[in-house]
């Protein structure tokens, strides 16, 4: 009771915008797809053209619909520019987004460990995926990488087909799932043997240490990364609002 | 003729949420004051409650003002602990916001460089404040740090009594200002001769580059930073949305 009470406290256009985002999240509307006209969508919600437009409002702020001039309102498409350059922190010494190539380097499987649990919020017997690869920029390697997939996120997806290059805007999107956010923790790390022969430098040389758990709209850690870059020109950019 | 019409184009509620922020710019309404009643100003302003309510909305996200659960909307302070967190990005080992002293080292005015100019878009003939100190934690020294404050854009401040350990958020607030968010290019540097001694470590050892702008809600730049950090434990948190 008190349940339903709070639920019909909520504004209208609130409720508009839950209904609207659960049929994005179930995959009713698509990425990239053109929703019906406003006239359309209030009359079948039988709310006013008001209330659906600051539903939109709301939806578009959080990245989740996007309205193009005399085009309509679309389901937003986690792979566009935007949002591609929204996660691309890293930058050249003119502060454009470094476009990268990723080389595998191993891919295994396995039950979650503790820390992997902390970080990913997983259960004990949560499968992982862990890609450990190199980002290469203009033929030089910028950043050694170990990413942590869960798995069990992921349930509409054929595991033996992430490769060890899998961008994870892109795999979002074939899921039909948005990653909406990013928390990152940046630091300071030394070279080891290993990592240092991959970025081709010294052992002992200092890095940028990358910790970064990305999420989905509904704030669910999908995928842990730790980064390590070898920094000439290039700056971490963050945007603090 | 075509600026008015644009005007006029402008969703109500956007008119609406502009007025309120030029009385807000303009210091009509202090930070940290209480807004009139949404009945007595919808009515002040000849719109509806829902009409308020949406600029309410958007200022609250462009955290100008701030709602208090059964004591009305009040102008938002700079100086909260909510905003002091957002621009305090350096974190301890369990992720909490640290808190520094500031030592003054050195003060000192004088007209913008051009690389100053460039950084906090002023002319040739502005004057800057530069400011070198040393942020220290719990006794450490933790940054050594380069600040020049755009003095021009603070015609209501007194310049002699912008002390070396001025804190940017309580000058603001101060002065009526609101600072709304920052832009920050993180990367790697070396410890020179003066810097290690003033850290307390070896020449040449690795430290973390924090490069900030500081914007005004009308996306003006108001103080440049130039800080270099000795972490150990600490790390540099960004959030990504």
């Amino acid at each position: 009771m008190a349940d339903t009470l709070a639920f019909e406290r909520q504004p209208l256009y609130q409720q508009v915008s839950n209904l609207l985002m659960e049929r994005i999240a179930a995959g009713v509307w698509k990425p990239g797809q053109l929703l019906p006209s406003e006239v359309d969508l209030a009359r079948e919600l039988t709310v006013s053209i008001g209330t659906l437009r600051k539903a939109f409002d709301k939806l578009e702020s959080e990245r989740l619909l996007i309205r193009r001039q005399g085009r309509g309102t679309f389901v937003n498409d986690c792979s566009s520019e935007e949002m591609l350059t929204l996660f691309r922190s890293l930058r050249d010494a003119e502060g454009r987004p470094l476009r990268d190539d990723v080389q595998p380097i191993e891919q295994r499987k396995g039950p979650a460990t503790a820390l992997e649990r902390e970080r990913l919020q997983l259960s004990a017997e949560d499968p992982v995926l862990r890609t450990r690869r190199l980002r290469c920029c203009a033929g030089r390697p910028l950043m050694y990488e170990e990413a942590r997939l869960a798995l069990s996120r992921f349930p509409a997806i054929d595991r033996s087909r992430v490769a060890g290059d899998y961008r994870i805007m892109a795999l979002a999107q074939r899921c039909g799932m948005h990653l909406a956010r990013a928390s990152e923790r940046v630091s300071l790390a030394e070279a080891t043997g290993e990592v240092g022969e991959l970025l081709g430098i010294e052992p002992g040389k200092a890095l940028l240490r990358l910790d970064r758990v990305i999420l989905t709209m509904h704030g669910e850690p999908v995928e842990w990364r730790i980064g390590l870059c070898n920094l000439k020109q290039e700056f971490y950019h963050a945007d603090i609002r």
